[in-house]
């Protein structure tokens, strides 16, 4: 920094927000909108950060009237996406940001730290896509996924029982169920995961249920076996089948 | 069980082999040969589980000749392949058998200790294949892949040194780095992975890096630098760009 | 098994059930009322497994009037203490119980799954523990605590910003937040944990604060900050204090 | 930071230096010495950090002759003593002065992730000492802790049978084995631990064996077996059983 020496005071805090102190000053109190002090003073634009690290991730609105489920109320379903799922997607763009402003020279801990909360905020943001993406429908199954359980589970009884005790395996903590595409072995296939970084490392989620507790425990207190009955009774099966015959054709 | 006293010895045994409680009957003490002792006695096929936990994953052959890498030994290569590779394949086939042959009313932790289990397995056995399949090139990067990380991260080299820092991060302990083909977004992206449970829960693996330690510590010992060195030199860019291409085209 | 064709079926049974495979014969379904089939039956004792897995571990009343706290409602705090922290103790004793009727050529990821089971239970039985403990109090601190706070974290306020800010990086999802004294150091330091198998390795809780979404959801929601208003205001700092001078005399 | 106008480019600095901004000033890459660029240049000391976050641990010597050890070789030994054990010290003090240098409006997740690598630092620091502390031995149990284990686990064998089953349940991945001195309990048991992160919340570790692949890859590859069996030739019981003494005077 002996440098500064040759330098105005505006140069001075302009060469540091641009570089790598940008993180620093960056206002993470204020709801997600991120913005550098210098471009608040002065109007002019900071340096682009490389799009790997711009975050600009866009939250998307509930695909179903949030009024309408059954035995899943409007103020759960309106607080989850706004506070947990909308909350990830905004937390990510912010760590993203921080990432790309990072020093040269961070330590590695550094690095690590806050790659692992990308990761938790991009799977979570993710996951909350496909769970409210198949929701809203009538829960009944038919068509090209019922014949993919099928052949995998004997029948669809025997594949609900698998997918229900996993979703009970992870009652009163957190946690998805998620049947996969599996892009190794052209299947589907039930997957755990205990939080956000946990996935299959190659495939596409058909069916996610969300068992975080901030998933049920507003109507359902510690009853998840009563949440996961209502969940089941509001699939949007058609839209399972959808991602079914696209992550098909893509092998 | 009172039920037993109508049974004959041998149906009893049957019934209890076939039915829930195989499990405890599989012998998994024989290098991943598991059959259930009444098959064994008896000749007789006991009932197939379904093809969801039939565990008859195959593994595959190193795609390279283990005496050819630059900086990385035959016998690390081997060990690895034959040891960490293998062992998970070999695991993965036993668990999901014990999982299918789990009573209906097992206890829910019973069902999600074992799918944590598989997906370990699972995620292990899936990595390790990229892994080893990006390897055994020249370490010369050109074509689409470099089209792709200049657009999300400016430079090659930017990149690079991003890719590493992950790796570094992860020095001394375990997990992978990997860049994916990130499916919401349609973009390669670098992520992190603790352990084998970790990753992107949409995503195609483009370039994989192991960072258990036993990638690198019989040859490099605590000197993870210089096996990323390594790594990198070793690098088989050409299949990196067919996975990145047939990514690309299935969206 | 082929000396089965020796025995009478009763002995047969009792082998099973007495011997490696008594795991599979519990009755992991009737709400943590865990009996051999065997001793059902016969009314005779099975030989007890050994002290370190017979899983006796006893559910502890609540030390406080569920309906007396502020903020935090007595629905709240009895299906938090009745399902949550219950029901862990009794899962433990399955587990354990489990653990203990492993077959000596047991599969090690099979001894390790329950490992995990096991501490998972153990720490969620330990940590609920002292979360209730330290609560029913005025919330006014003073004493022995506050000297060692001040001197760790230079005022009372710094502390209890610190502690507030591990609190809500944990919310929307699992963990506790942990005053420990800790044994190496000496010293009173807060602690991050991401669910029940995180803790410091040596060390006494002091203080803990649940942040696992059971703890609030019912009554808050997603507001997390309000949540721990309210902890804040029934914390028992007289119970910290006893804690916090017993762990200091040990040294 | 309208009142940087107010300020001489060395006051605004000093401000930036010793405030919240200092954490981005810390220089990482120099082996853990951290100083401020304000404290180099100007010779000045920074305002101390409080006591929680000063990060001043210290590497502890070896306590036995690295050269001593029966089937574990001295480059092994020393590696894993200034790599892993040592660096883990730095970075903790590293990661403290860190969190100590948020500013006061961080966002949750910088807290949080900071505090996971905390007591990921925290416990390795820890674990390692307990680990080396308890090697150095002639591995032949007596006394005290003999008769713990007996009285938990029926016979010394069974135990040590439990013990070695964790540790290899560990094996081609990360983690300890810990035998803890359980403070609820007031008995001893074996606990797995899959990174330094897991932990009994409330014990004293007794006997710690690392199955990081850092512990053994150099001399033993892939082979855990081997590496367990050479641990067990050097346990120091006698520390054993200063430690158990000492944990069970303590209730």
């Amino acid at each position: 920094m002996h440098h500064l020496t040759r330098l105005t005071r505006r140069e001075a805090m302009r060469t540091m927000i641009t570089g790598s102190l940008a993180a620093t000053l960056l206002d993470f109190t204020q709801g997600g909108q991120v913005m550098s002090e210098g471009a608040q003073q002065s109007g002019s634009t900071t340096p682009q950060l490389p799009l790997a690290y711009r975050g600009e991730h866009q939250v998307k609105p509930l695909p179903f009237d949030a009024a309408k489920l059954k035995g899943l109320s409007e103020k759960l379903i309106s607080s989850h996406h706004q506070n947990n799922y909308s909350g990830a997607v905004r937390r990510l763009n912010q760590i993203q940001q921080q990432i790309g402003s990072l020093p040269k020279d961070a330590a590695p801990y550094q690095m690590g730290s806050l790659k692992r909360e990308e990761l938790i905020a991009t799977n979570s943001m993710i996951q909350h896509e496909f769970y409210f993406g198949n929701l809203g429908g009538d829960g009944k199954a038919s068509g090209t996924i019922v014949d993919l359980l099928k052949t995998q589970y004997g029948t669809f009884e025997a594949w609900e029982h698998d997918f229900r005790l996993i979703g009970m395996s992870l009652a009163g903590g957190s946690g998805w169920v998620i049947l996969n595409y599996n892009l190794r072995e052209n299947t589907v296939h039930n997957y755990w995961a205990w939080d956000h970084t946990h996935s299959l490392a190659w495939g596409v989620p058909l069916l996610v249920m969300d068992m975080y507790e901030h998933s049920y425990h507003m109507d359902y207190g510690a009853n998840a076996r009563g949440y996961i009955d209502a969940f089941f009774q509001n699939i949007n099966w058609d839209e399972v089948n959808r991602r079914a015959e696209a992550a098909r054709s893509r092998k």
